[in-house]
């Protein structure tokens, strides 16, 4: 496995993979990996010829108040952990590599990114997707994997992938959990041994939202009240917000009867948290 | 020469050329094809093994009280000057081939796009960056040749293409003009014989502005407002913009010591016109 952070290098890395004929795979990621993003770079390593993980904190999609500082970084272990998974290269560019002048350019989104993250992180979504579409420019990947425990990421990566024209294949993956359900997530790390404990109220929630919407709830109302409910009996839990939106298009929903997501980001003392899923209906 | 309007069967011409070792020149239009595109194409023919001409309106760079509708069109001309010219191929999609749903991705420019015709067009330049962007990703172009008349698109999609990372060549091609000095433009076909004539007093103008250059005058003011007066001596025109920029931020300048982009925009009757020299200095 090679590590590079040039653009150059990897540009020439990739190119020539695909002139061999090779498909080329990309797992972008922020680094500190953990068993969901491991999970990625297998289900990419089945799939294609090559796998090239990119490790990046991207500075552009934090917000002035964020955690872009503190944001938990580990090479030595990403790279061991890449390693084991199969994968070939790993891209990981200084912020000066990616930005070396100010950028100027930004990739936006309309509407699908209006409404839960995009609302609580303003240029969240403006960020994810100019790194993206630079990280895709500098790849040319067929396939790049993505979690969907960022389901509002997921969904404006696809609609992005589709406006612009790009040819790779988004392949979402699904979300991996601990063994008491909580959604893997490198600022997972940042909860103490109280709040780790506290943190399983969001997958506990969803998956009473899910219990109602199987018994034939079809009010999205009562089960928004009855999560809401359950994260506040958590005493450490402040909800940021507890959403149900219809899958693809992200807006409000005022009756189940097509593919729901329902989304919910939780403080859990100061660390925000956030899980999902999409219920399908029959 | 073959003419295709669809995105999937260009993606694959053009990829069988790169695969085929062969460079691919893009020549982004929206038709109606005069000597200045046709230049484009000459250069492009003489740099490049196989030329790409797209000729599309693009219905997002125009505001809703601008010129789409009647923006003019003829395929038939075109068709025949591109093969005069020695394009290979013609990308002629239509509109809901482009755009085949609301389109929610938008590549947009900080800065560059703020003054200039940018302050008077709100959208324009996010609507052509979007477009190139589209069209750079179906095509793939080695080079892609952009007439300097349109200064400040030529800027900022200089500036688009290095920061998304694209590996496109912007080439910049030098003005084409009539012979008496009017800049060719699609537009000009809109002009009365009387404002045909009168046209004249942009290029005129800015033939005054370049000699005081070259006389040493270096204080933009006595330049625009000596520029303003002899545009204002022509009873047809009306000045929508008259700046003197640095020729590389586009930002408004107060000595003439650097390359600076003397830009204007002028209507005549109703149609609005524009044209740009780039002063180096010594």
């Amino acid at each position: 496995m090679e590590i590079s952070g040039k653009i150059k290098e990897v540009r020439e890395i990739s190119s020539n993979w695909k002139k061999q004929g090779l498909s080329v795979a990309l797992v972008p990621t922020m680094g500190y990996l953990h068993a969901g993003h491991i999970s990625l770079i297998e289900k990419a390593r089945k799939e294609n010829d090559k796998v090239i993980v990119s490790i990046f904190v991207n500075p552009i999609q934090f917000g002035p108040n964020e955690d872009y500082e503190k944001y938990p970084r580990d090479m030595d272990h990403d790279a061991e952990a890449c390693k084991n998974a199969g994968a070939d290269l790993i891209f990981a560019p200084e912020p000066n590599e990616m930005y070396p002048s100010a950028n100027l350019a930004h990739v936006n989104i309309d509407q699908l990114g209006d409404g839960l993250c995009g609302a609580r992180r303003p240029g969240h979504f403006s960020g994810v997707c100019t790194v993206i579409t630079k990280l895709f420019n500098i790849v040319s990947p067929d396939r790049a994997y993505f979690g969907q425990k960022d389901a509002q990421q997921l969904a404006i990566i696809k609609k992005m992938t589709g406006d612009l024209n790009f040819t790779t294949e988004i392949v979402p993956c699904r979300i991996v959990r601990e063994a008491d359900g909580l959604a893997m997530s490198s600022r997972n790390m940042y909860l103490s041994p109280e709040e780790r404990s506290a943190a399983v109220i969001l997958s506990k929630s969803l998956a009473m939202a899910k219990q109602m919407m199987e018994d034939k709830e079809s009010d999205p109302e009562r089960i928004k009240e009855a999560v809401i409910n359950k994260i506040e009996s958590e005493p450490l839990a402040r909800i940021d917000y507890v959403e149900i939106v219809d899958a693809e298009t992200l807006k409000q929903t005022e009756h189940i009867n097509t593919p729901v997501l329902t989304a919910i980001a939780v403080y859990i003392g100061r660390t925000r948290l956030i899980d999902n899923f999409t219920f399908k209906g029959e």
